[in-house]
């Protein structure tokens, strides 16, 4: 079976009806009514509840009782400039869910061979997340985000918590002897798109959201490899300390 | 035109004839006859030469002098088992490829769902690999093994360089921790297919090449994600201390 079935928000003795999506994964593994499923609200509550039957295409479940609560160690956001290719974008949607980041925020730049991201492409990476999650077996979801406007980006990337780290080829501090010096448990990493961002978005970033210039690696990793380059080295650094 | 292009050997003072795909780019790039152009070994050696011009589809070069000459300043090897998904096991070589690995062994075990790996596939993975080295400017190559006997496996493990590091949900150790105790600039690490490694293989690799279980990561890792997410920290370790 299934890890878990999403359904939010989840209350207990409530009977619900799963999606279309997720009522199939009972049908194909043939679980019977009357059995035990496993629920997540995608915001780290598991409850445990009772396959009632199918209706319509639709599995009918009652929601018994909370088995769990998975709470947030560190907070990791990876904010990622639109990308030309849609799969490589696919690609850091799934991968960053499984490492475990908190956010993926998606914005456009100046050098954003693709400026905007249409609603289907947001539902698509919603079970892009939802898939990973339950391979990984995380109950709490990455919230992601899409700012369209520069502006945007920069309010919601200086407003939030969490020590800003942009990766420029031109910085002079390695992220492994940076990280070793902090004590926060919470950061937003900036990763631009193909042709890198300008001088000015790089100044605007530094200035507004206290930047720290961060050389990730000392070869020149593709947009999306940094991404989940610097993201799994900021989650093992989380992690371990 | 592209950061280098791929001939071996490179002597000074020969004239060589490019692959029909090297050549291509010469054409596609409109690079007049008498233009310098760059090119590697893939063994780290740079040489300067001059096109001379096509002659059916291949172009000719005078390789003039070198140039440049990287050295690694670290080994790491990954070995991944054989996957059951071609496009994730493409994705390894690339990603692995960028981040700068020196060695990139599939190995077939127990679990693997897939245990063979047809020479059309290797040849696939050596332009994937040189697309990933021109790109992120990389003149040496990764080593691109397949051992398809789990004998032929433990034997290069143990006879190769290298702290051997065994990503093992079980294990106690974190990655970051461990690596800040170690002084070495050679690592191995062992990836197990999508259902892992068998205990009795796990066992094996602990005993024979004297592997350290390392717990890569709180959350379920796929075993390709596993693979960069390894490599990633190990890197940034090695390019950084």
């Amino acid at each position: 079976m299934s890890r878990f079935l999403f359904y939010s928000p989840l209350v207990t003795n409530e009977v619900i009806l799963l999606s279309p999506e997720e009522s199939h994964h009972l049908l194909v593994e043939r679980i019977k009514p009357g059995s035990s499923v496993f629920l997540s609200d995608g915001k780290g509550n598991l409850f445990r509840g009772i396959y009632e039957g199918e209706k319509r295409g639709r599995a009918q479940i009652r929601v018994e009782e909370k088995v769990g609560e998975e709470k947030r160690s560190f907070d990791l956001v990876v904010w990622q400039a639109v990308l030309k290719s849609p799969s490589r974008m696919d690609w850091v949607v799934e991968k960053l869910t499984e490492i475990g980041v908190s956010q993926i925020g998606f914005f456009s730049s100046h050098r954003s061979l693709k400026s905007t991201i249409p609603p289907e492409k947001m539902e698509r990476w919603e079970k892009i997340v939802l898939s990973a999650c339950k391979q990984s077996g995380r109950t709490i979801f990455p919230d992601l985000i899409f700012l369209e406007q520069w502006e945007d980006f920069i309010f919601s990337l200086s407003n939030s918590p969490g020590t800003v780290i942009l990766a420029d080829p031109e910085g002079n501090e390695a992220l492994w002897s940076f990280l070793q010096e902090r004590k926060e448990r919470s950061f937003q990493i900036v990763i631009g798109p193909e042709g890198d961002l300008t001088r000015e978005e790089r100044e605007e970033i530094l200035k507004k959201a206290q930047g720290k210039r961060i050389k990730l690696s000392k070869k020149i990793l593709r947009s999306e490899t940094a991404s989940l380059f610097s993201a799994s080295v900021v989650t093992s650094f989380l992690e371990d300390t």
